[in-house]
């Protein structure tokens, strides 16, 4: 397991062409897909399969007991981003209940904040879509990212 | 200029597969593109040449004297929404102020509620990034699509 | 079953403001979403229902009997398509074998040809990967679709 | 100037959730967009500013004097690819005349050969849409790149 919070909430990455719009900046629902894909990059940096938590038909089998579906997001949008950009992503992680958390996700170019984004998620069976405990995968990535951080990041 | 509300204001959307993820359903930020082209579906259908209001190489100008950026946000997600869902989508502008206007987009299916979103774009000059009035075309639609409608949809 | 190929092989798409780049056109890789919606589009129309073809989570189930990924892909680009173009699609199947058939999509501006794009699937057993006959409700498609056609749209 | 071709030549990349479908696989026309990222990974570490290539909004001007739209493009899937996949990432770009030039793509796991795309652009005037010489720093990119490289990847 990864001891190193650099290594799992403090990501890069660069902005591409097919992500702007006739605006001639970043089109804002891409934002969005950044903000799943930090927290994808997140869980596989601290040491989390993949498998375990995003249904996937490898070995054959596409069914998890857990399935974590959004249930609300927003995004606020600060300053133009633009193609070529290479930003710092942010992401913190805060558990709600037992059933739900929430990641907020920061996207800053040269220490300048540019958007945040929030996604909340829900942890389901997927056969009866009722509530169950968030995967325990999920929780100890959590707790340790809670570990000596700062506040929320805006 | 239209006149019937059914017209620009109540459309209809139907699931696509490639909008959907391993999980069997939606994926959430499809929702965002929805949002936006309901929104210019709904200008469209106004009457609103989309040319006047979004930026695009047509006739070799992409400057407009207005951009119409999204500064804000957010969605809910109440129930699964499937690949081949045939969608209702209620949209329903908001003006905020002179500067900014907000859009409320409900998708539902057989009168049931799956999901909302909403939209806030600022009026800026391209150039200045400095916020300047709404266009006219816009507040137009805005006033008309406020005419004997009821409550945000939900 | 519909009688009559217009109603499912000639179809409207109006392009909207987030499928351009930054070059104020169109972003090219949007075509093949539009092609394999326009599919879609199709087979709704003549009458095969989305769920018999698509897997979908709908009703617990996600699992048919019979998968059809793309193997091949290909599109020209003639002429730039920019935001708000309202886009005459012409679909056009084709059978190759009794595993596989391809679907050529061709679109066009007040008759003026644009771009083409061409989808090659191939029927397999989702389990096994193994190849199996084309669904009986898409031979119907192809069949239907070949009668009083004129040659391949380019 | 970089010298090492395993510095843009060779990339990495995870599949994200996002980019699956509800067959549980990743759905085809991501590679396209896999594929002109690559490229733009690959010009970014080779050297090349972003700002030179693509146009963007950056210190108010989005016009370059050269513009290179995809005019063809092709994939050819041989394996599914998975969400969680941790792909290598082959660029071979090929100059064809004075005006065109194409870029192959290989995406491998564990060296076995997934899918490959082809996307060829064309260097013209964005104004008149006439045809121009590829920028010089594209003809740079091409020419380090053939160097002591083994054939187009398949």
């Amino acid at each position: 397991m990864n001891n190193n919070t650099e290594n799992w909430l403090y990501l890069k990455r660069t902005v591409r062409f097919g992500e702007t719009d006739a605006a001639g900046v970043m089109h804002f629902h891409q934002l969005f897909r950044w903000c799943h894909e930090a927290w994808e990059e997140s869980l596989q940096n601290f040491g989390l399969p993949n498998n375990e938590i995003f249904p996937s038909l490898t070995k054959g089998n596409n069914l998890l007991k857990v399935a974590l579906p959004v249930v609300y997001c927003h995004a606020n949008f600060r300053n133009a981003i633009f193609s070529g950009d290479n930003l710092q992503v942010v992401v913190k992680p805060i558990k709600l209940n037992s059933n739900s958390f929430e990641i907020h996700t920061a996207f800053q170019r040269n220490n300048k904040s540019l958007a945040i984004g929030l996604i909340r998620h829900m942890a389901i069976d997927p056969k009866t879509r009722q509530r169950v405990h968030i995967p325990i995968g999920i929780e100890k990535w959590i707790e340790a990212s809670s570990i000596n951080q700062g506040p929320i990041p805006t």
